[in-house]
């Protein structure tokens, strides 16, 4: 019997939102759910336990950074990214190919959200069919990561789930470079597929990857051909577009013709409007790194009726205005943070530039999320996703 | 009825090691005991909760720091310094001088240890029989700290001990400087008692401390002095001389000159022997910002048969030897990160700069500092303090 399962129903047959459950060796995932980002197997600021105490479910590391620091071999011999991180519950690592990619456009990441500007040294030497040829951050050295590498890299890393390596065109590249880029990633899948079963063990589940940029045509091939892979999931990726519009045109002409027994993940969104959004279009998982950055900026998440300024998804607790604000960031929190510290505190600690500024306005940031998950599910259940959702997105003014 | 007290018992009648029971509105310190700095009221990188996880008794925040940022008037709005950063149990405050001193004449802590190279701005303007006028570090306005407004500084933060504002003479200056400042201290004294009894409502005890450098006739009459005045506890501070022979001078001659029913403190004082060393001359209490601030540079404290290096008292988890060891920081050590991380993850997380390394190294030697008083305590109990010694203090080759 495999330890891998997902099942999902739709509470209300006019909305595509479904409650699943992702069944892994670590154990049981209820989606929709969020997967917090330990890129370099480590929450910034936070321990495995107390990510765990702020109801977390799931969390992925990145193959780029630990490939090169401290390398998987290390990870392998500690018996793999659970144990060396101390992580209990069901985890992903992604292939790699973001950050090389990223790297070596100057930044996917905000090439995928439409901004150009970026002064990043740029360490991808090359791509070509074999693979993608990149320099260490590190220490200069030259790596060569091909899709096969790739899986055995994140085999030996040995997470719940493994992802395929693909290239991420970015925003700016026109539609003939994305669509031969995406043919090339659709073999990369293949060779990947066949790497993974070369080794399955039935302790891993790969996911595909879904690219196509922003034109329809290359997003129905995209989903044609990872429909008729042997993928356990798969991932949305690739360009989303230069604006929230867009990347909703995307996420929607993708999920109507994506195979529906397959868990969906969105790759790299993380807003809280883009979350109902994905949800509604059958999105069953979401990472991104911005409620963690968020809080090492003093940014921290709050609902519009706790946010002074209700038309933002965050407070800036640097402002002065919190100086002297004896309450907590949301008065029906439940995180560590809300139940034991006050925004004045907070600001003070940003302000003395203490590391445990970053550790609490984290776990807060974390709590938020996984509170705003469990809502989103008991809106899907309840059907009534629109009445949650007005309590947790602010209103544009 | 009081809600402090301490009492004592010896129960080698050969030794003046002691086991005290320090009882404060805030709980009760078994001693000898460690207290550690919350500088800026935050145990750097670590919170509250974790530091009484790690079995931690009594801490400590730095008056010349809270009163720059935040203000001792934000913290008095907030409830007082233990509803502020969520501490629980027992707390200090010192006065305020040691920092403005520490600037003034470079840094009065490589010099109390005889170490006088320093290039830090000098930030103390002028020391009068008034008080010492500085100027922040924080944005430059002058402040004039006197006596008295250390203490009212002192009631307004809420620690349950405070203590007197003083002259921390450095280790260059001469026996007459040091004379003329140590009867100045003791004005300084008298005028903090006066405040304090001002405004007196058993909330608080104060603590005075003991200068003279290393002048045996100095000391002696420092002894008397606060003998004679009606503090609650004792902290030996000033110059403890240029080395660990001469601390070992000061401490012995101070210790066998002060009544015994009073708390003594030795200040700034934290290596493992140099705590043995105090037991043995009946100090109760320590604090050192080392163990903490070792542990943000990758230092983990250890016990020399944990140690590869037995003659040092702690590993530097940086050392590319740690890089494959599978095996925590100390096999029989309690804490949360020795329960669940290796070395190999801690050496990892260091090369990455991922802050956790710095909370999860802290986590460790706070459990080694208070591992370490408990040891210290049995053995006194045990009347075996030699053997516990021999079993913490690396031998010297």
């Amino acid at each position: 019997m495999t330890k891998f399962s997902f099942t999902f129903h739709r509470p209300d047959p006019n909305s595509r939102a479904r409650l699943g459950r992702l069944e892994t060796p670590h154990g049981v995932v209820e989606t929709p759910a969020f997967i917090f980002c330990a890129t370099k197997a480590a929450i910034k600021g936070v321990t495995s336990e107390q990510m765990q105490a702020e109801g977390t479910q799931f969390i992925l590391s990145n193959t780029y950074h630990l490939m090169l620091q401290p390398g998987s071999d290390i990870i392998h011999k500690a018996g793999g990214l659970h144990k060396f991180m101390g992580w209990k519950g069901p985890m992903l690592t992604d292939s790699g190919g973001f950050q090389i990619f990223s790297l070596g456009h100057g930044s996917v990441a905000e090439e995928i959200k439409g901004r150009r500007n970026s002064n990043r040294p740029r360490t991808m030497l090359k791509i070509t069919e074999e693979g993608a040829k990149f320099k260490s951050y590190i220490n200069g050295q030259t790596y060569l990561l091909t899709p096969e590498r790739s899986v055995q890299i994140q085999r030996e890393l040995g997470p719940d789930f493994v992802v395929v390596l693909d290239e991420c065109t970015p925003f700016h590249v026109d539609k003939r470079y994305t669509a031969r880029s995406m043919h090339m990633s659709h073999r990369w899948a293949v060779r990947s597929l066949e790497e993974f079963r070369r080794h399955d063990d039935d302790t891993q589940k790969l996911y595909g990857i879904l690219q196509g940029g922003v034109y329809e045509d290359l997003r129905l091939e995209a989903c044609d051909f990872v429909n008729n892979q042997d993928f356990f999931g798969h991932a949305v990726g690739g360009s989303l577009g230069a604006s929230k519009s867009q990347m909703y045109d995307v996420v929607a002409m993708t999920m109507a013709n994506l195979r529906e027994d397959r868990p969906v993940h969105l790759l790299g969104i993380g807003g809280v409007q883009d979350i109902f959004n994905g949800v509604r279009h059958g999105i069953d998982t979401f990472d991104c790194v911005h409620p963690t950055r968020l809080a090492r900026h003093g940014g921290a998440l709050v609902r519009p009726e706790n946010n002074p300024k209700p038309a933002r998804e965050h407070i800036v607790l640097t402002n002065s205005q919190f100086r002297e604000d004896y309450t907590p960031i949301e008065p029906d929190c439940s995180c560590h943070t809300c139940r034991n510290y006050t925004k004045a505190y907070l600001h003070h600690l940003l302000k003395a530039q203490e590391l445990a500024a970053y550790t609490l306005i984290t776990l807060h940031n974390v709590n938020f999320m996984n509170r705003l998950l469990a809502a989103v599910r008991q809106g899907i259940a309840d059907k009534n996703l629109d009445t949650v959702e007005k309590s947790w997105v602010p209103e544009k003014t």
